[in-house]
């Protein structure tokens, strides 16, 4: 989805990933002691687990508790061998790189995110069920992971739609080929399933998280449609939207983003997007406002107030993923 | 403003109090060696120093680093007698209490607040201004504080307009007398100074702080509405809504909410309304959707685009104060 800059939580040396990892340790205990729900002490775990798996990749050893590591801790080199450390990449939200001279091991990535692969049966079936020849890009494996596509086109077969989602985040006034990948495919599928389509324009973000005006934002967004419509989108079942102005145009909108703000607490996006306590409180909510546009009641002028239309959500970060709705 | 529930702080043993200090002194350290900005680093110490002030009043004793409480640590009973404890009165956002049985002590209370008193020259230099009686509650003291109102009646004077902005937070569908305190007196500041109004009910936050749902917590806003309304305002001045609506309904709304948001970080709403990373992350942002009515361009229908027009915000909690735009 919409491209967006981090702090990021990347440690410099092996002390302070040993030193972030003791405190996440305190975290997980002080959550545990002070009763904190399940999903707030699983988002911490998770994030242990992280540091974990990053320190051994670093040091080479196991993390023990009270023994820091030594000075000269460095990892092995694995060298550009297959088959090398479990966790030579790295991808988060912002961020993709591998030390393994073969690239990034996407089918190990799968695994990791718990989401499936493209393989040749999806491949085959979206071609029986759209009647069309599979775009270029799933046949030669550039949207290489989904989630539950397989759930949206059992639904499609049984005469149910489904919409599109997409975004970007207006950082600058025109758009590069890099940008333009999503939009290509997503164009496509719009194409063989005839579907709506619904894009979000992150304005609100890129003035949260840039030194930027909230005019310039602004207009980006307006300047990034243009290149976003030149990609040849059917005008009757395209949506193009700025956040910051149909945030105030559309209270079922509003009202999804509040729902998703009620149910997903600091401990869970610190987990997920490496959020600080010096982060300011609009980079903290902001993960509630990319959520809404997945829920069809927040286009009634689209979908006439129906509330279980899926959406599938063609996006290419980390690397080009499908994924469906929450 | 707006009456809401806050998980609060408040430590139950000396025990307690003394973790809770520790952990805090740690957090001020990790910010000072993380180079945090000014304004965080003051938070955390602003609530350090509030802690301390907590345990030597439940402990009677200094805190120390290092040396727990003994079991037996309670606070000299200071008694009824005036001139106690320095801090013997409890005031957040949420709750107003007191250890001594003369009440609280409101002027220690301006101290801390940094606000200044209603004395007799405020209310002279109202009377002067409004060409009428002062209102009772302000003759009886019972708007006792307020920030800059001198600030405003020059402006006045000098043939400048100002605003009033108040709330509600709409938590059931019928008001009690208490309620109306803000409201009373805000419909007398209209009618002597004839200025515009502009009331909040905040459905929003209720819903994300109650365990109520969205269309509950909109109906209350409506019913509470219609209490509002009689009061008698000017129908011509005053302007009454709906967080779920209006941010729905107001581009100029969302964007002063996410100016906000962008300079407010976490590590400042967790000082100022004990907030912890168990909370959802609605709460978190929401003290930016309540500051964004205090300017003016919140409401271009108003204001006409005007930016620089002050606003007065007469409200009851903690107790009643008179507040001026931030």
């Amino acid at each position: 989805m919409a491209e967006c800059q981090g702090d990021g939580e990347g440690a410099k040396s092996p002390m302070e990933l040993y030193e972030k990892l003791t405190a996440q340790g305190e975290q997980v205990r002080a959550l545990k002691t002070a009763k904190a729900t399940k999903a707030d002490v699983d988002a911490a775990v998770q994030l242990l687990i992280k540091l974990k798996t990053d320190y051994k990749q670093m040091t080479g050893q196991d993390y023990k508790a009270g023994c820091p590591p030594s000075e000269n801790s460095v990892a092995p080199d694995n060298g550009p061998a297959a088959g090398g450390a479990d966790d030579e990449d790295t991808v988060d939200p912002w961020n993709v790189s591998t030390n393994n001279a073969k690239g990034v091991d996407y089918d190990k990535l799968i695994l990791r995110f718990g989401s499936s692969k493209v393989d040749k049966e999806l491949v085959d079936r979206i071609e029986k069920v759209s009647g069309q020849k599979p775009h270029r890009f799933l046949r030669r494996g550039i949207f290489f992971s989904h989630r539950d596509m397989h759930q949206v086109l059992d639904a499609y077969e049984k005469q149910k739609s489904f919409y599109l989602y997409t975004g970007r985040g207006p950082s600058s006034e025109a758009m590069h080929v890099g940008h333009l990948i999503p939009f290509i495919f997503t164009k496509w599928l719009q194409d063989v399933f005839d579907i709506p389509l619904v894009v979000q324009l992150t304005d609100d973000e890129k003035y949260l998280w840039k030194d930027l005006s909230l005019e310039d934002c602004h207009r980006f967004a307006v300047e990034n449609a243009k290149d976003i419509i030149a990609c040849g989108f059917d005008v009757n079942k395209t949506f193009i939207f700025s956040d910051l102005d149909y945030m105030g145009a559309s209270p079922e909108f509003y009202r999804n983003v509040v729902k998703v703000q009620k149910h997903v607490t600091f401990n869970q996006v610190k987990g997920i997007f490496g959020f600080t306590d010096s982060d300011c409180i609009g980079k903290i909510s902001f993960p509630a406002i990319q959520a809404a546009p997945s829920f069809s009641s927040s286009f009634p002028q689209i979908f006439k107030g129906r509330k279980d239309i899926q959406c599938l959500i063609p996006c290419h970060r980390p690397g080009p993923l499908l994924q469906d709705d929450p």
